[in-house]
């Protein structure tokens, strides 16, 4: 008799669960609407609205564990299916801290673990400091999110009310640490990942595993998250997303209770990948081993354009040794969509630059109407 | 636009292939009968017979590329397909050598590969000389296959007539190479991989990758094993099975045009695995690397009782690091049958054989109806 998983949430990161839950022979049970890229690989797949209550507890009240992919789901449903004795994992109680930034702050403070300092702000005025503004639901990839330099007519109305404001810290680099645990306590943290950003662009260019910090510092952000995961009762996955500052501080930026992108290269350069252990973690069996195999890098393959989207570069990436592509089958290319990704592993750091430089000029997702070959 | 792949038969082997098709974002077309392990995980499944020659063609007629995951299937349905100007990889003629030991054995001849004595016997008497007696189709898994000593009261009907003979050799050690190859003759094989057998039951215990055997040998296995595939002209994968005699020659024993037990640690202990080389073969893609990651142990879960399969130990093995569980997600459960398989991986073949002889005695999968546990 297999188990019956529920995933809410049928993109990219539900789509590299699948190989996992074949491998664990699992019955998954995916809700999201009609056309999402895990639809052709999941029997199970249920077209309908993940954030909304009634959808979630009629596709989801028959499973006996239920996850999700994203952390904007229907509150109300994971409340409701918890209530019929369904488990959720991670829990509604941490969904609901995490779904918004003001409860993720306040969850910081109340156990003390170092953040950014913040405050919630009913109307924003002129004499607000200078900071970030963000809005408490809904933001995600740098979406969601404004710096405020004291001109309110600069500010897009749903920032002037409600909102969470940060203090700007200066930042000397970002990191990510991936933690499991299932519901026995168990406890593994993947090391270190680093997000590099281009100074020009401001966006995220690729992330490099391990980071390069000091010994010190590693055990310190490793420490901090697995003591996020650990307050906050996670079971699945947690990826704490960090600050290191130029004063060597170490701060919680945010978290997601899921598998995230600054994980997506353990699925070639550790023992056992997010994904699996995710799904680990939420069905409450032994945590694999988090062990670094190889030094590796990941880029987003950005769709650039809009249509019908088509892979270039394809064969010559997948000639190189050490090269690892993962399309998300995304139908529609956007500008600024993430339509798969990229792993490279290799030696040194060194030669994982150099690849990416030379690598990242070949491969695009492009929307087939325009003319980017 | 996605490139439609079609596969014949949606076994083991067609579900391990699924998360390259998922990473590659193919459109994948299986033909199996319904239930089949596919399922679940593919919206191109098709119910069908791929024996029957139209059956295979109505389903994979629009196809880009059609493979098979077993070589059983309807050559006429191939060679249909082919004049149809689907491209059939490997082709029709590949498929037509192999799944017959006849013509298999007479290719070896045709190119002077070496393999052991054999003879067609049109009518076996008791003159014919001790050896073995192999069924010209049909034959997996040691199924189709006796031993000859002279008594013709032993030998059941079907082995009586237009059967061949081979001689008997004695055998050292038994391996096997899987070689990738597309259809630019690009060409890459795997180290050799030793089946290791059970002295008393006569069956596979497990396979060590690489095979414990000298770089000599090594060397000479692995240039006759890309000779076959060349010869061959074969698109995916070839596992090459290789007897060591006693007097230190190779000897081909059987080919399989396709993804192979032998070569299921690839997907752990190699950068790419022999499922994504077959897939890159048939699509004309270059071929992965298919460097040595980690030495491996693979063992195969065979089913004991009857019944729907139950998993039993799943948790214990999944507690032990460099352990890796595939599940097939068969849900009937017979004695003998293939329901997954476990590769371990270690830093010396020492801890491989350790580890196995600990965990085989751990995990099981049975019939749900008796009392194994």
């Amino acid at each position: 008799v297999k188990t019956k998983l529920g995933i809410l949430g049928g993109g990219q990161l539900a789509r590299m669960m699948l190989p996992v839950a074949t491998r664990f022979d699992l019955n998954v049970q995916i809700l999201d609407k009609a056309g999402s890229v895990c639809q052709d690989y999941c029997a199970g797949f249920k077209e309908g609205d993940f954030q909304n209550a009634k959808d979630v507890f009629k596709a989801m009240r028959s499973c006996e564990v239920v996850t999700m992919d994203l952390e904007a789901v229907s509150y109300p449903g994971l409340c409701e299916l918890e209530k019929n004795g369904v488990r959720v994992a991670p829990s509604a109680q941490v969904i609901g801290i995490i779904q918004n930034k003001i409860s993720q702050k306040e969850f910081f403070s109340k156990y003390g673990l170092p953040t950014s300092k913040f405050e919630v702000i009913e109307n924003l005025s002129e004499k607000t400091p200078q900071g970030f503004l963000k809005l408490p639901t809904g933001g995600y990839d740098g979406k969601g999110v404004i710096s405020f330099k004291g001109d309110l007519s600069l500010v897009p109305e749903p920032f002037r009310k409600n909102v969470l404001w940060e203090e700007k810290v200066e930042i000397e680099k970002e990191i990510s640490v991936v933690v499991a645990r299932n519901r026995f306590k168990e406890l593994k943290n993947y090391s270190s990942t680093e997000m590099v950003f281009d100074p020009q662009l401001n966006l995220i260019s690729y992330t490099l595993f391990p980071a390069r910090i000091s010994a010190k510092l590693e055990e310190k952000a490793c420490a901090l998250a697995c003591e996020v995961a650990e307050k906050l009762e996670v079971e699945g996955v947690l990826a704490v997303e960090l600050f290191i500052t130029k004063t060597g501080d170490i701060l919680i930026n945010e978290l997601a209770p899921r598998p995230h992108n600054s994980g997506h290269h353990t699925i070639e350069s550790c023992m056992t990948s997010q994904y699996e252990n995710h799904l680990r973690g939420v069905l409450g069996l032994p945590l694999g081993s988090t062990k670094k195999r190889d030094l590796s890098l990941t880029f987003n393959l950005i769709g650039k354009g809009s249509g019908p989207s088509r892979v270039v570069g394809h064969e010559e990436l997948l000639a190189e040794e050490g090269c690892f592509i993962h399309l998300y089958g995304k139908k529609e290319c956007r500008p600024g969509r993430k339509m798969g990704h990229v792993t490279l592993t290799a030696a040194t750091y060194d030669q994982l630059i150099e690849k990416y430089k030379r690598l990242n000029k070949v491969i695009m997702v492009t929307g087939e109407g325009d003319k980017h070959e």
